[in-house]
């Protein structure tokens, strides 16, 4: 039979990760490659109560259809906190409560991208934004980062010459880099920006999550008109639950409120009360101050094992936050090559290949620390030390 | 500013739906319009003991990320219902888990729609893949339905001239209309299609809610090769949890992964597993039983109160199962006129408008009848009857 779907379907490419996933059944492996939260640290006693409270509390209308914009007192949460810890102004109204923030991705993608619309998304960009956005067809421009946010030359080019329809970021501990922007960064990229109608997507799903540095301002306070933010209740309380978000000024979100009744009516609403009733309950500062000293414990020892095995050509960041690292070898190696190597060593990553389009056999590689402890951390790193010596 | 949206976003129409919410907001309202399954007959003990065991035994992993196809038991318990309730050979390899119905939708229009491709829908039809297809800017085919399915001759003459994508159905009971497809004009349909590449997407979230007549052959039986199931636990369990899911032959299975993957990555797993768990410990047919006894006497209360109240001119439907029943009045009426009044008798329904695509002012209406008691149908039919008179 000839080919019978869409064009479009056969732009998005296979998720690396999750053909890496199948290797990593064997127990004995150990896997630098996932992105999963560490999940002894989610809150299963507290989530429990905050169900039943649901089921005894809310009863019947927590099981029932609910609007697609999302639970209220959930949005109201978001609303609040954005202007608690990153003094933003934003509304209950200013924000839809979406299937995870990868769903974020496929409603702004379906909102503003014909096909062929330039979209600017970083290099090294994540994964999972560039699978959503191929959906649409989009021209994609990837810029180059440095080690303090996108290369403002390559960007300010892009956006001169191309009526770029959204540039895609992570500016706070990028996926798969590591790397953050820098506030005089973040600034020029305001300055490029400002008077065009380019839609700035600024995903955040870890900016909780920072072990060292300052936190630095938002681009909502930079550019406000132009950047819709996207955040996750995944990284912070429960993946599973599958509950994000998008923030984005009225005439925008009317438009991604269409595209989510269109996609799915609305997010599990019994679950959407389960996170109020846990947010409303329980000290979530508290939770997130664990979360960090467990990663940022890792990230250390992550680092520290680095130094120590790995040959002293290997480049790596130094993340402040986050999950992820981001190691660069020697021009002449190949990561896939590296990988190849590694499973015969029982120790897997991620090759830098996925992350970037139209480009193979890369000599980058993603780390992740956040879902082990700091002896297999340095066991793993000890692995791969040695299949990088070997190769080298 | 000028247009910065998307082409696509512009073609989707708003949920007329949504907007009549909002005027159900008062209490005093009847309101026929909606779609919600009858809230008291949700199994809120049941779920609520099964979460508990999700929580107790599942533990972490409940909490963590999961695999874009879905809990493994639940695509069994679903894979062998198929063999137990409708005679049909589906392996758990064959089904993909969706956040609701609504998002197979929307994977399906991703993976086989290229812009401009024909689409065949019925007329009336499901509004919601009106709204989901629309993304994918389809040339729609609305083939009009009669009392026992669609309309041979112009379903042949579309498929003939055109090649024909996907081909949209609500074979059991309608969404809008109430009308099942006869086994004769299921099989004239897989005599049409057969040999054709054209996909029929067998939409059928109503069939186990039948309270008359006699169950009749999935397409899955009669042109296998061609047939994509949806399906849903929003009308026998629970709706706010959004699982649903496609059942398809494995390369289409595939494309719909990837389209997953780059949609939501995966649905809610911990509510996946408290329905696996629901249903593993409860007499489901026992609970389908309960529910179709109440939906089938509010159906006979509805026909009744339109046979005492309606003009003789008014005919609708007399659906074997579902939710809904049609109205169809004289032509000189149109159904947007009669909601105007009706809402000064505080009663309102869904005029047919958005159950077609181009037509606008038509004399049909959708009455639901799953979430009132008889009396509350009674008097509602009462004073939509009077309104239908003062116009007539």
């Amino acid at each position: 039979m000839e080919n019978i779907f869409s064009d479009r379907i056969s732009d998005v490419p296979r998720s690396f990760i999750r053909e890496i996933l199948k290797v990593t059944i064997d127990s004995s492996v150990i896997s630098f490659a996932g992105g999963l939260p560490s999940r002894k640290l989610f809150p299963l006693k507290e989530l429990q109560a905050a169900a039943n409270k649901v089921f005894d509390e809310d009863g019947y209308d927590s099981l029932q259809y609910s609007t697609s914009e999302g639970d209220q007192e959930l949005r109201e949460w978001i609303a609040d906190r954005y202007r608690r810890t990153k003094d933003l102004t934003v509304q209950a109204d200013d924000i839809l409560i979406t299937s995870g923030s990868q769903q974020g991705l496929d409603l702004l993608g379906k909102t503003f991208v014909n096909e062929d619309d330039p979209v600017i998304i970083e290099e090294p960009g994540y994964l999972g934004a560039i699978q959503a956005l191929s959906l649409c067809k989009p021209r994609f421009f990837p810029v180059p980062l440095s080690a303090d946010g996108i290369g403002l030359d390559a960007f300010e080019q892009a956006v001169r010459k191309h009526p770029v329809k959204l540039f895609y970021c992570v500016p706070n501990f990028q996926n798969p880099s590591g790397i953050s922007y820098s506030e005089e960064n973040r600034q020029a990229i305001g300055k490029i920006l400002k008077g065009k109608k380019t839609i700035l997507v600024e995903d955040d799903p870890y900016s909780e999550l920072r072990f060292l540095g300052r936190m630095q301002p938002s681009f909502r306070r930079i550019i406000p008109e132009n950047t819709v933010l996207l955040g996750s209740f995944s990284k912070i309380v429960v993946p599973s639950f599958r509950i994000g978000w998008v923030a984005a000024r009225k005439d925008i979100l009317d438009k991604l409120i269409i595209a989510k009744q269109a996609s799915d009516l609305h997010s599990n609403y019994f679950c959407q009360r389960v996170i109020s009733r846990y947010l409303k309950e329980n000290d979530i500062d508290a939770h997130i101050a664990v979360i960090r000293d467990v990663y940022g414990k890792q990230r250390d020892a992550m680092i520290q094992a680095i130094r120590e095995f790995f040959p002293s050509e290997a480049g790596y960041t130094q993340p402040e936050g986050g999950m992820f690292l981001w190691v660069t070898l020697p021009r002449h190696l190949s990561a896939m090559d590296v990988f190849e190597k590694a499973i015969g060593q029982k120790v897997v990553f991620v090759p830098g290949d996925p992350f970037y389009v139209g480009k193979k056999n890369v000599n980058t590689m993603r780390l992740n620390f956040s879902c082990m402890d700091e002896e297999t951390i340095r066991e793993g790193i000890k692995r791969l030390g040695n299949v990088l010596k070997g190769l080298m």
